[in-house]
């Protein structure tokens, strides 16, 4: 069992943000990567849709006998974690529980929430946060635009930051000191949420937090590999091509062993 | 069989734009459209795979027994149209060879085309084009941003404008008279791309130029409904809500009956 492999979702390269934080914390361990890009992006989709493509594409990691399934994507973790976990019988982690930790953190309690449609209106952070820091302040912002720029390899341009200017407006006009970058392609536009904000806000990456909730995991119940791996293999739903090239930069590495699947059939 | 329905269908709301000036020229006719809302967008995906989706959205549209299939979608016209005719007995209009009869009118021979990366990678615009006008210089440029833009809402905004100047950039260089709105969101976008093209280049709308290819259609084989009609119906893979909502300045009107449908299973 402990030689398993972690299993890891997304719908598109966006989670490979929370893979590669993985790789840093736990690098013995072997992990599988699925990014379902034939039905990306997830953000935009309703809740029923979104809970149907994250079961199968659990399905797919499950059938592969992984030891963990991580959700490395904020639409899914915010509609689709319950239906996870009850179907299936192993530790499911997503990104938002880790990210509202470390957004109750906050010094003022004004806490500011950036992601697709779909993690926005979910309110799951909402939820997650006042469940932790009761009197929280949460104002939230979907940013729809913030993905293809960060896909178009634009996180610097121009456009981004005019783009970034608008959606943050009224997160600085409530005078938040923390923001949380609910969407796992938003660390990427790091540099430029930092400027627009100021850097007496704390930016919250969920894929850094993810990774340390599960390595934490990791350690508490005894789940490391008792002899070195480190193997990666990655799936995709949508031929590897624009997978390997938008996915790079996401990963910081070179991405290789890319197999095309077909999930939900 | 006259009384029969067109079929009309896109990714999403862009065919929209499609739909709208058939209406216009055919206002008798009953419609049936659809819209693959679970699967949008097709233009980042693969020619396989949007093969694939435009296959079975016409095998919806064919059981509802309808007398013409228009493909309102760049990316689907331009990956999918031999594999539609092959599989479906009836006639299958495209987006592409109506905007590319309307482009070879150049009068320099010097025509822009702008698309999705799907549309521009299959390079179905230069062939179409040059089989019409075999000396034309035709410069192409994918725009991936223009799509979220004007579902955004954002089509006058500044950041439509600078991402818009990017992108023409190349165009302009290379003195275009003639550019082609390679996918039917970008009608939506036309101001600010007239502006910054100028008012000597003839932008051509594939909306317009299809819908008067199915008008021409319908005089040329008496295809014409013998009593009055007008009914139109709407289908989408997804849950209905978002569609409305984005789909109506598309449409340029209320979007109502609306219904989600499954398909491919």
């Amino acid at each position: 069992m402990l030689h398993r492999a972690i299993g890891v979702f997304d719908s598109g390269v966006g989670g490979l943000t929370v893979l590669r934080e993985i790789m840093r914390r736990l690098p013995e361990e072997d992990l599988v990567y699925l990014g379902d890009t034939a039905r990306v992006p997830y953000g935009t989709k309703s809740a029923e849709t979104v809970r149907q493509y994250a079961l199968e594409a659990g399905e797919f990691l499950v059938e592969r006998g992984v030891k963990m399934l991580v959700v490395a994507c904020n639409t899914a973790s915010a509609v689709a974690l319950p239906a996870l976990r009850e179907r299936f019988k192993l530790p499911v982690v997503g990104v938002i529980e880790p990210g509202a930790r470390r957004a109750a953190r906050s010094r003022k309690g004004r806490i500011g929430v950036i992601g697709t449609e779909g993690t926005i209106g979910s309110g799951r952070y909402v939820e997650a946060i006042h469940a932790l820091l009761p009197g929280a302040q949460v104002f939230s912002a979907a940013c729809p635009l913030l993905v293809p720029l960060a896909e178009e390899g634009w996180a610097e341009h121009q456009v981004a930051r005019l783009a970034v200017q608008e959606y943050l407006a009224p997160l600085k006009k409530n005078d938040v000191d923390t923001l949380v970058l609910g969407c796992t392609h938003y660390p990427l536009l790091r540099n430029v949420l930092q400027a627009e904000m100021g850097d007496g806000v704390t930016l919250v990456d969920s894929a850094e937090e993810t990774a340390a909730t599960v390595a934490d995991l990791f350690r508490e119940q005894g789940l490391q590999r008792p002899q070195s791996g480190g193997q990666r293999a990655f799936f995709v739903t949508d031929v590897p091509t624009r997978f390997i090239r938008v996915g790079q930069p996401f990963l910081e590495q070179e991405l290789s062993r890319v197999q095309q699947v077909r999930i939900g059939f």
